[in-house]
This record gives C-alpha cells, sequence and structure tokens, in this order.
C-alpha cells in the first residue's frame, strides 16, 4: 500500500480527481492554473485555491507577514498566467493555539499587503485551530470565454517566451534550508525573491489584451515541469534555445560550485509566466508588456517533434521533468 | 501577550478583519455566512469557505470519507442559509505523509460524495502536504441583489423558526468523545447525527423564493449563538416559546443525567437553519418547506427589546452566548 510521500502531489490529484464527477459547465480542465465554469452569455466565473503550509512551505527566517503575503501571490500568479484579474479574495487558515496576537495580526496584515500590492480584497474566509499553519487563498474573477489562456493552445513555430529570469529562488532556497553561503549583497537578492516573491499580474492581464498568447503556465513548480505541462496539454514540443538563467544565480552557482542551469531548470517559486505566443503577434506581446514596466524574454519555439529540449549549438539536450513537487522533498 | 488559544476564533477573526481593507463592492458585510461582491446590473457572486481539521472536527470513529463529505455539508449549509445553489466547489487539501492511497481515494469519494447529494461539482482544488489532515472547501454561486438571505433584517413581530430539531449532535459527540453510553438504537441515530449531517438546501432554496425570510442563519455554531447573531446583526430581539428539542436527545438527557436545553442550546454542528419569517409569509413559507419535504417548525417571535430569552409560561430566562467556537474547547 503506497503512502501520500510516495505516490508524490501529482498522483494524489489524478486519484482525487478519478473519483469526482465533472459538470457540464467546466469550462477548464483539471489540472490548469485556475478552475472556472460557464455563467451564461460566455461569461465565465474564475476560481482558483493554493494552500500555503507551515512545516513546509515557510523556510527558515521567513516572517508570518511575508509568508502571508506569499500565500496571496502564488494566488495571484496563477490567475495572472490565465490573463485574468483577481476581483475578490478569501482565506481560510489554521492556526496553532500558541500563536501569538502579534503573530495573527502578522498573518492578517501579510494578507492584506498581499491583496493591496495587486488590487484586489479579502473579502471572507474562515478560521480553525490547527496543529501547523495552513494559509487557504482562493481567488475569484471572470472572464470571458476565448478570453482566457489555457496551458493548451501552443502552435508550432510559437515563440517560447518568459517574463523573468530563473534561478534565484533556488539559489535562495539553498541559503536559507541549507545554510549555504554568499556575499551580503547577493545573498540579499537571493534571499529576497524567495521571501517576497512578485506576481506577474500586471504583464499578464497586458498580455491577454493583446490576443497573441497561445498558452501560459505560471512557473511556481519550476521552469522544466511548465515546460513539460504547455508540451503535455498542448501537444506539442519545446525547444528551448536560450535558458533564461538570472545573472545572480549564475554567480552563486560558479562560487558554490553548483550547476547553474539546474538552478534555473529544476527549481521552483518564481512565479514568472511562461508562455507561447504566435509569431505574428511577437512585437505587440513585446510591448504590452514593456509598457507595464516588465519584459518579455524569447526563450525558444514551439516544435513539432513531442520532447522539450534545450539546444545549445549544435547539442541538443533533454530537459527532465522534475521540479518542485509536495510530498517529494 | 495574548495566545490564540485565549484570543478564540471571533476575536482572532475581528483581529484579522481589521487589518484588511474594504472593497467598494463587497455586498455581504463581514462575519455572515458567506461573502459576496457586485458583478453588474445587481449581480452578485456568492463565495463561502470553511475549514475542516483533522485533530479538532473529526471525533473518533469518524471515517475520513464521512469527514470528507462533512466538510462539503458545512459550506453547502452556509450556502443553505442564505437561499443560494452551490454552482462549485474547490477544494484544498493538506495531508500527512504517512497517508496511504486507501485514504486518500477514501477522501475524494466523500467529498465527491458531499458534492453529489447537493446537485454542485468539484471544479478544482490544490493539496500539499501537511502534519495533520485539513479539508478547506470553497464555494460559488451566483445570486440577484436582495434575493439574498442575510443575518441582518429581521423585524419586530416576525415569526422566529427552524427547519429541524436540536440537541442529537451534542449527545453524539458525548458519546464518541467522552465515551458516554446509550442503548445500541438511539446510540446510532444520535452518532449520525454528527457523523453524517445535513444541509437543508432544498429548504433554503424553497424559502429564498417566497420572500418571506427576513433573516437567516445556519446553525453550525449553535443555536444559542445563532439566535444571538441574529439579535445582534437584525438589531432586535427574539424569545424562543417553545425549545426546538429533539426526542433522541431528550431520552439521551434523562438517560445520562444531562440537561436536555443545554444540549439543544448550546451545541453545534446541526446544520439546521434558523430564520424569521413576516407573519404574512408564515403560510407560504411552511407550505414551500413542507413541499421539499421538510418542516418549519416555528418556535418563537422577534421581540423589541434586544435580549435573547427562553420563556416558560410567565419564567423568562436569558440564553447564553456561548456554544461552539473553535479554540475554546
Amino acid at each position: 500500500m503506497s503512502t501520500a510521500g510516495e505516490l508524490g502531489e501529482r498522483r494524489i490529484i489524478e486519484l482525487l480527481i478519478d473519483r469526482f464527477r465533472r459538470t457540464p459547465k467546466m469550462a477548464v480542465p483539471f489540472g490548469d492554473d485556475v478552475a472556472a465554469i460557464t455563467l451564461n452569455k460566455g461569461l465565465l466565473a474564475v476560481l482558483k485555491t493554493d494552500v500555503l503550509v507551515g512545516k513546509t512551505d515557510i523556510p527558515p527566517s521567513m516572517t508570518l507577514r511575508q509568508a502571508a503575503r506569499k500565500a496571496v501571490v502564488m494566488n495571484v500568479s496563477d490567475f495572472a498566467s490565465k490573463g485574468v484579474k483577481p476581483l475578490a479574495l478569501l482565506v481560510s487558515l489554521t492556526l496553532p493555539r500558541e500563536y501569538s496576537r502579534e503573530a495573527i495580526e502578522e498573518i492578517g496584515e501579510g494578507l492584506n499587503e498581499g491583496a493591496e500590492e495587486y488590487d484586489t480584497y479579502i473579502i471572507g474566509g474562515d478560521t480553525g485551530e490547527g496543529v501547523d499553519l495552513t494559509i487557504c487563498c482562493m481567488v475569484f474573477g471572470v472572464s470571458k470565454k476565448g478570453d482566457l489562456t489555457l496551458r493548451r493552445g501552443a502552435k508550432v513555430g510559437d515563440v517560447l517566451a518568459v517574463t523573468g529570469l530563473f534561478g534565484k529562488t533556488s539559489a535562495g532556497l539553498k541559503i536559507l534550508v541549507e545554510g549555504r553561503d554568499s556575499p551580503q549583497s547577493l545573498r540579499e537578492k537571493l534571499v529576497a525573491s524567495v521571501k517576497m516573491p512578485t506576481a506577474r499580474l500586471r504583464e499578464g492581464l497586458a498580455l491577454a489584451r493583446t490576443k497573441a498568447v497561445t498558452a501560459s503556465i505560471d512557473s511556481s513548480d519550476g521552469l522544466a515541469i511548465c515546460l513539460h505541462e504547455l508540451k503535455k496539454n498542448s501537444g506539442v514540443g519545446l525547444e528551448v534555445t536560450k535558458l533564461p538563467m538570472a545573472p545572480e544565480a549564475m554567480k552563486f552557482a560558479e562560487m558554490q560550485g553548483l550547476n547553474p542551469e539546474e538552478l534555473a531548470l529544476y527549481g521552483g517559486e518564481e512565479y514568472e509566466l511562461v508562455l507561447t505566443v504566435m509569431p505574428e503577434g511577437w512585437r505587440r506581446a513585446e510591448k504590452a508588456v514593456a509598457e507595464t514596466g516588465g519584459r518579455l524574454i524569447p526563450i525558444g519555439r514551439v516544435i513539432e517533434e513531442r520532447e522539450v529540449t534545450l539546444r545549445k549549438g549544435d547539442i541538443v539536450e533533454k530537459i527532465q521533468l522534475r521540479g518542485w513537487e509536495h510530498f517529494r522533498k
């Protein structure tokens, strides 16, 4: 008999979904970044929930305020990847009974900080006593059918792009969790990427308006897993020709004798968007993101052969399907 | 410095809400059974989240399937009290890593069982590793502004009513948690009320259509707390003239030397609706509930004096503000 720890998050979710009957109004398949149902005349109610667990999701020295803010960012990031504005948030908390009043206030402030940053509001929730802290957020928004960017939709020839560079959070976690060392100024940047992540909501909303994006996912599980998810859902292949490595991560890797590609591909919690753009819409998409103050970085293209590869000149390596997964650390 | 255990659930929620900025689109005040925001033309998005915690909310011998089903019932019951149909459910789970595959499947089956019973669907969710099981459900529905029955709205002279009898769950918990004894057939009924509770969704939807209900709440926190909540939110008083005691609870109380009124008033998790009905709409409301196979039981009336009382002939006793509260057991 397998245990949750042996099964891993993905298999657990499959086991659960197998038991759920399907509504005919379901507008987004299970396993995409958000869920949605059709209300009427093509109007969709878009919903998302993501849970942050004290024991496994809060690294040493991260404050409760930061953790609560991050619980909001995690959820907003999924909406960003679909191009949907979060209209309201609900939060269910479980709190250990020994938590101080100050700790509870910090959690409240962090939740509100996250909500304010993305111009949304907490409108309800629940609290209960728990053995550990859990912060379960739920986001609600609306979208028109066809406006919502799914994980499926990438076409051969599309440009593969990201909204930022990868590897800093992996490096930051190695500092916080494994106790690896780094010069002060580098350390601050890497650790900040873990403690104060940013969701690419402005970018995601601007991209959705261009109608140039064919598929999109948020990179919370790591770049490699995202690429494999886009591949699986769209039924295409992806070739990365320029790995979007953060210079800080490269520097850290060099100093620590680590592989920088490993940090960029197989980490997680970057909350960047990974997307495919139709070639004729590339300029439009690039401009739209630039106008939000962000950056759309081309990293490769959609190919026919159903593989996820990294091309270095004439050498083509396979990108493995691994990264962040709950139960599997 | 106070701890969560000393503050109690209600105070914790106040501390959190104090830190949240308010949206102008908020259609239901904080602290009602559901949250809602205005979408357009008087259409409301209605949302609710409620979390079930393994350690505190699952009594001995309750199966995981029953617990998962109950997590759905808890949330549906809040929708029932507002007269809103649940259109979709999301579920976030935290699972201990030693949970077996069978346990996970049981949870999936219980969640689906609850959803099917109330003609709704699970459309998404999240899972993570946790120290304890937590099942965090979120429900979504839509309503027209003005159709949603709040906790405020009770008027002096309205009939106070409930959809069922009280006390069985308190008795059932005394059997399961305190190990109290009871003859087999009685025991089965009392324990079933804890393990397989029912949300009064059909009744709540039928009542909403009558437009005769002025205020409504679900009784998950116990009858006494519900009455005090209706009083506080509506700015009126409530006089109970006939306490709706379940005969099974009365029998159990007698055999165990307990006060049956105590079981009926200060328990919780009955998931009945407690509501006020305008006198001219009483027949209509009674008939609507009867047509669903349920029963609308008058138990008193709305009075001017802002107190919650129990009248026994010429004697009037105050009903205390106490019952089920997380952190306070």
